[in-house]
């Protein structure tokens, strides 16, 4: 800190490393203060200080996010959300919490556990991630199958304009049509429209342990019709379905070294997970859907997990993802989506291209497909390879009602690429948006749009 | 029509009586042209043309609005969707219908049916309203418990702008995080932002016959207890918990000529629906659990229907709302919404407050408890009287998390009490946004807020 900035409260005297990068590897500069508030009124106060400044203002959640949406350029005030992390209230009878911004979410999460709820949102960055970040991102994860994505768990939010005005619309009711809800002007927004500084949850029933399976399919074609089954399939409560290619679960082998579940060398595999409970009478639902689709040729073959110990084998070939990361850096990632009937073109054709063009790379597909979900691992590749990579995969989902962000946001990583997933009226309508609520632009500027 | 309109397109020579009022009753004036476009082009031609001139704009849906909003006044353009009713395209594999926001809710079910899909927004106005007033008010109704409001049905949006654009935001993907998503700023904006003219629907699967239920209960505490249980019950699939006092069952029961199917002169019954299937080797889910709140004395008595028969004529108790409104007129009618915790505390002050001040009046609890919302008939009133009711009931609310609008809308006729529920940075930020999206507030003008 080289400058006084005497009416902010909470300044921290030197800015640590942490600080400034998040999981995107993005570094810009060096910001001239790291704000770390306990409260409302405080980031209010903060805010109301850069505004009258027109002072440029980054916002950070825990740093687990892969659009660099949280990495500070020179000159930045950052406003860290760290110390705000208080459980405030848990209502026991109807499963609603309220939280400050910066609990972690593991710790939402186990608030919820310890009082007797269950909290779905479920993603590997669990014990950094902020809960105000994942609603900033609109986070994702492995549950969303059956749960909806981090947007679907939010009732109410508490958020400091860039003016300092504080927004509270921490409704509690499942159902409210008093007005435009104002909740989605900030989940998924990315900080651009304002600091997400207290949010109200639902909570769930406790699941029943689930049951869990790996199998393997000849097309993704064939995938999709079993999930369509599944989803279908009477007693089975689909809680996920993780799709990875057969490239992915050799690799994960090799790297982790986990034996495959099922006949190895197959294209395409699934984790299948469903919250059933314990129907001890007769066969569970899900292996009597899975015997089934063997029958109908769906799979070739699958296996259910008999232990704990063996489902938890079958999630770390799904989870091996921080090995690969490292083996295969530099690696360019994907979150696209897509409509299921036009996955299997987009990804034979990316197989080709990349393999073609790439052939000592690999080129690793998985992702959340009851979601839309398509994760593209690629690498190694040279620094200059990687924009042209983008761009191939990126042409891929033109006219294919595609997107080039699923669950990761935009940032500053994808924004040269938003025009191939929004058209011109969407991004002038942001753009409207964003000067209605932060005409000065000071919060997280150049995320998202410019 | 007294006046040439010559590049609006499909003008109507005279002004039909039904394009005056919704179900609100609410009478406004009359239109000087009623168009009925039938492309969004058509709609974007005419906005482009009323926003030149500075024309106010009445966009009507089905007109079973019950909050005014679709009502016109003298002079005032009125834009009516029913022409645009086409069922465009159902993606049969993934479950996901393209529909222009004219089609009733009706014709939608039907159409999801007819792909062997469901599409599980219902409610009383089926015929008559249409899917894009249905988005345009976030409606409700009786499934909500198990597939909530209009807004998690709607994966993609088009709508046209005040100034003509045509802002297609149709996407089809359960997951996108591309940039704020915009569906929001039209679902439940009660036509202020946009006309809808598109939607892209997620349908369901098509879930099992239901078990059908009636029990009586001493206290909201009760069924609160009891919907808690139920909805952790395994195997119970809660899609309706529709609670009833007992003197709605006893005013219905009157009017209807149904018999109480439980013991009557309780104060409390609830219709509860599940769709588990035919699990024929043991008792239902539903009747074991409701077997155990009898021991457990969260419920006093309880019935199963036999039959198809038996299950509509326990619907037809809680549907004899028409009868009600009739036999009662004028009457005065909620839709508030509450915490669970609040509502017992909540009634019963009113219960107590009316029935002394207007003991010649009826004054029926009911509605949608997993979903927090209350409804409350009360009359015959005395026209004064009618404000003061209002002002009583939401007075009620005030500091208990509630909302004066479940499911209706604001409209004009809950306008004034908007601040009960809304605090003023909340309607700030809904004036920015008007502003940002209608600068010159040609459309529907007057409702909501100011
Ligand atoms: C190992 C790993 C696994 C992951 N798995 C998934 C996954 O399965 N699904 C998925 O969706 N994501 C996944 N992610 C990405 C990431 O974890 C999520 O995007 C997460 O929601 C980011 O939360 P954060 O608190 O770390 O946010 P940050 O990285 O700190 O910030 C992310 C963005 O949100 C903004 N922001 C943060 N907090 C606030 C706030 N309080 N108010 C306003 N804006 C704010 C920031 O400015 C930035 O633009 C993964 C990341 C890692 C490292
Ligand atoms: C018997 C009966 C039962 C009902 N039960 C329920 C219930 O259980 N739950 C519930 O939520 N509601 C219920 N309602 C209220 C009503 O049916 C719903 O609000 C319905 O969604 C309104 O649809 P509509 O097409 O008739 O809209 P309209 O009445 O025509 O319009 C309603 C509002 O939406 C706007 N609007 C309409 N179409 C568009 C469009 N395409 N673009 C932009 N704005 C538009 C209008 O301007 C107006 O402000 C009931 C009504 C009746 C008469």
């Amino acid at each position: 800190m080289t400058e006084r900035l005497p009416s902010l409260p909470t300044v921290e005297a030197q800015i640590e490393e942490r600080y400034l990068k998040d999981w995107s590897g993005l570094a810009r500069g060096t910001p001239r203060a790291v704000f770390r508030p306990r409260t409302t009124d405080e980031v209010s106060t903060l805010l109301r200080d850069c505004h009258a400044r027109g002072q440029p203002v980054t916002i950070q959640g825990g740093l687990t996010g892969l659009a660099g949406g949280a990495v500070p350029a020179d000159g930045d005030v950052v406003v860290n959300l760290e110390r705000m992390n208080a459980i405030e209230h848990i209502d026991a009878l109807e499963g609603v919490m309220c939280v400050q911004a910066g609990a972690t979410l593991q710790a939402v999460q186990q608030a919820a556990a310890d009082a007797g709820w269950y909290f779905p949102l479920d993603l590997g960055a669990r014990g950094s991630c902020q809960i105000g970040g994942n609603a900033a991102t609109n986070a994702g994860g492995e549950r969303v199958v059956r749960y909806g994505t981090m947007r679907d768990q939010v009732l109410g939010v508490e958020a400091v304009l860039a003016d300092g005005t504080v927004l509270s619309s921490l409704t509690r009711l499942v159902k409210n049509s008093a007005g435009l809800d104002l909740r989605f002007l900030f989940i998924g927004s990315e900080g651009t429209l304002g600091i997400i500084t207290r949010l109200i949850l639902k909570l769930q029933p406790v699941p029943p342990e689930p049951v869990t399976a790996f199998a393997a399919a000849e097309s993704t074609q064939a995938l999709t019709k079993l999930l369509r089954g599944l989803k279908r399939a009477p007693g089975v409560n689909l809680t996920a379905f993780e799709f990875m290619s057969g490239e992915f679960v050799d690799t994960a082998g090799r790297l982790s070294e986990l034996p495959c579940p099922v006949a190895p060398g197959q294209p395409w595999y699934v984790l299948i997970e469903s919250a059933e409970g314990h129907a001890s009478h007769d066969a569970g639902a899900l292996q009597t859907a899975l015997e089934h689709a063997l029958e109908q040729g769906d799979i070739v073959d699958c296996a259910l997990a008999a232990s704990l110990a063996q489902a938890d084998a079958f999630w770390r070939m799904r989870q091996s993802i921080p090995e690969m990361l490292t083996a295969l850096a530099p690696t360019v990632n994907f979150d696209c989506g897509l409509p299921w009937a036009e996955m299997g073109g987009f990804i034979a054709r990316l197989q080709d291209t990349l393999q073609r063009r790439y052939p000592d790379a690999r080129h690793l597909f998985f992702g959340h497909m009851g979601d839309n979900n398509i994760h593209l691992m690629t690498g190694p590749h040279a620094g200059p390879d990687m924009h042209a990579v983008e761009a191939e995969v990126y042409a891929q989902l033109r006219g294919r009602d595609g997107t080039i962000s699923a669950e990761h946001g935009i940032g500053f990583i994808k924004k040269p690429f938003l025009g191939c997933t929004r058209s011109a009226a969407e991004i002038e309508v942001l753009r409207r948006l964003k000067s209605a609520l932060d005409a000065k632009g000071i919060l997280n500027p150049g995320r998202v749009i410019d």
